[in-house]
């Protein structure tokens, strides 16, 4: 996959006009190999339906990467970012990493039995559902700080790595990291296969997004961004040093906390970015604003059958989680972004299917 | 570069032992290839002496990248960091990154004439080096602040490109991107040649180092840590987005904050650190304690006539930057660092020599 539909097009054309040539021995030394890959390649983006969404997206490798291009960017230049929950994999009903502050509460309160006594802890203990959807976001951030502080992050990242080998979403019954998507996945494939380096820009944890990116997205730990907290450095009684989760937020990786995450960790401003909720809407407006050819997509839920269907945008329900408002919709339009529709672009959702 | 001393020789054995055999046609097909890149490839790290340091570094990526050794790392994992000022390139008698602020002040009092009047501006305009020296590091900040925040986060790394691309030491009359030390850049280079991604982990700001990072070192901006200011996400006049830099410190990249900072960008501990002062110590601490093959690796600069020699440690004159004391110099024996020597360890300092 290391060439764009109009790149493929003209190897076609080149290919055409070798084919009225004399049949030449040598010929496939002189394009025996570049050919040869060509024609055995699959064309990328297999998930998605032809249409003006894929297209933009191979118009847009096709201006980047080919050198007579007035828009082409060098290999070393060239940055992707993408938002996670609900760009990269499920999000509804609950963002997987709360599922995952909600599934360490039981463990902390078999270690510290004093927990089960106190709110919100008793709530979420009481493993009923609704009564926990009512917590308050001050009750979240208390399960937050008791599951993810504290500890030395080489043994968060052990307990990440634990819980997300095993524990499955309730729809599917599959495991949180089979529930990404897999046209997302070809246009990861695909943006890399083209020189682009490819970033995971969270509003979830980015300790949590690492444990598992290399394997899930082929993502390293060093290219995912999130919200973070502090760590501490110090000693054990060994004299060995290690790192400390503290209770301090450090970066809010959540709207205008995006580009500025971005310009944190990664320095520069994209050339593309995917997202797909009003918490990317600063992400996807700085990464247009650049000079030459620039890309921004924003993924429509609107496939309630194979996913889920929300916006409150064209008369989608609203959530709580993941909003697309009818605002972000107009400006997408008038931006000149694109609207991935899963309903209408993706020929599959996930690679089960 | 693809292999270390250590392959080297036993890819010579097995030469050897082919010399042995009737020299057959098929010989060059089956180890051609290889072979060639093998007798071709100049060996690693022409600039140091032969010795204990070049051959723990030999060492470390035989034991590091050789499958069949029980320390490999697999590519995806390789992680070395590199300080700047004082490990890749000059940082006496004051740090690069300090003279640019110096030398902005004259331009802003260009565009804005009260700050002539005002300390400790007014002394800085008096090119007076001395009277400059003696400022305090509450006056530093303030000048800090006057040349690092407030503008737009691509119109500083404009101002940073065009002076780092004229401004000369004083004492070589060099560009100060020409002052990198040869050895150093060579080690680098051997280290990406071998699959590790390199990072500049630096007390400097990052947005400053991130400006030449490529150009100099081959190391892209997003591969650089360093001292970070946070941004503000905001629209100019025709609604374009753009990050200002804040007066705000997210992150002090320095002694404990090497590792805390290593752990927000990259986070992953290292498999081998350079650094050569104590704010560098918790970072080859903290690189030295993971399992496996672990390198730290201290520069110390005994060499007056071809750079400078500064310590406290073994005698050597102190100065206010880039000290390495005593304490320092005990911990590297006893925790299994290297010292590498300038006078001892390096054929050459610079390029250019």
């Amino acid at each position: 996959m290391s060439t764009s539909g109009s790149k493929d097009m003209s190897r076609r054309h080149v290919l055409g006009a070798l084919a009225a040539l004399p049949t030449l021995p040598i010929l496939p030394v002189l394009f025996g190999a570049s050919v040869a890959r060509a024609d055995d390649a699959p064309p990328p983006l297999p998930s998605w339906n032809d249409g003006p969404t894929k297209q933009a997206i191979l118009d847009f490798i096709h201006a980047t990467t080919d050198p007579s291009s007035k828009d082409f960017v060098p290999a070393e230049e060239r940055i992707a970012t993408f938002d996670q929950d609900g760009t990269l994999w499920v999000e509804q009903p609950i963002y997987t990493q709360i599922i995952y502050c909600l599934a360490r509460v039981p463990v902390l309160a078999k270690a510290n039995p004093h927990l089960a006594k106190v709110e919100p802890f008793r709530t979420v203990l009481t493993g009923d559902f609704e009564k926990i959807a009512k917590l308050s976001l001050r009750d979240f951030e208390t399960i937050a700080v008791a599951t993810l502080t504290g500890m030395d992050v080489e043994a968060f990242a052990a307990e990440v790595k634990a819980w997300i080998a095993e524990a499955r979403d309730h729809r599917w019954k599959k495991l949180y990291t089979e529930l990404t998507y897999q046209p997302m996945q070809e246009v990861l494939a695909f943006f890399r296969a083209n020189g682009f380096k490819t970033f995971i820009v969270t509003g979830g944890g980015q300790d949590f997004v690492r444990v598992y990116s290399q394997r899930v997205y082929g993502i390293p730990p060093e290219q995912v961004v999130g919200s973070a907290l502090g760590t501490k450095f110090g000693y054990d009684k060994a004299g060995r040093p290690f790192l400390t989760k503290e209770p301090k937020l450090l970066l809010n990786d959540d709207n205008a906390g995006k580009p500025e995450g971005i310009h944190l960790e990664i320095g520069r401003r994209p050339h593309a970015a995917f997202g797909n909720s009003t918490g990317d809407r600063q992400m996807l407006e700085y990464a247009k604003a650049g000079d030459g050819a620039r890309l921004s997509m924003i993924v429509l839920h609107d496939d309630a059958s194979r996913e889920y269907a929300y916006g409150p945008a064209r008369g989608l329900p609203d959530t709580r989680v993941g909003r697309f408002p009818q605002e972000l919709d107009d400006e997408a339009k008038k931006g000149g972004w694109f609207i991935i529709s899963m309903k209408d672009d993706w020929k599959r959702i996930f690679a089960f299917e």
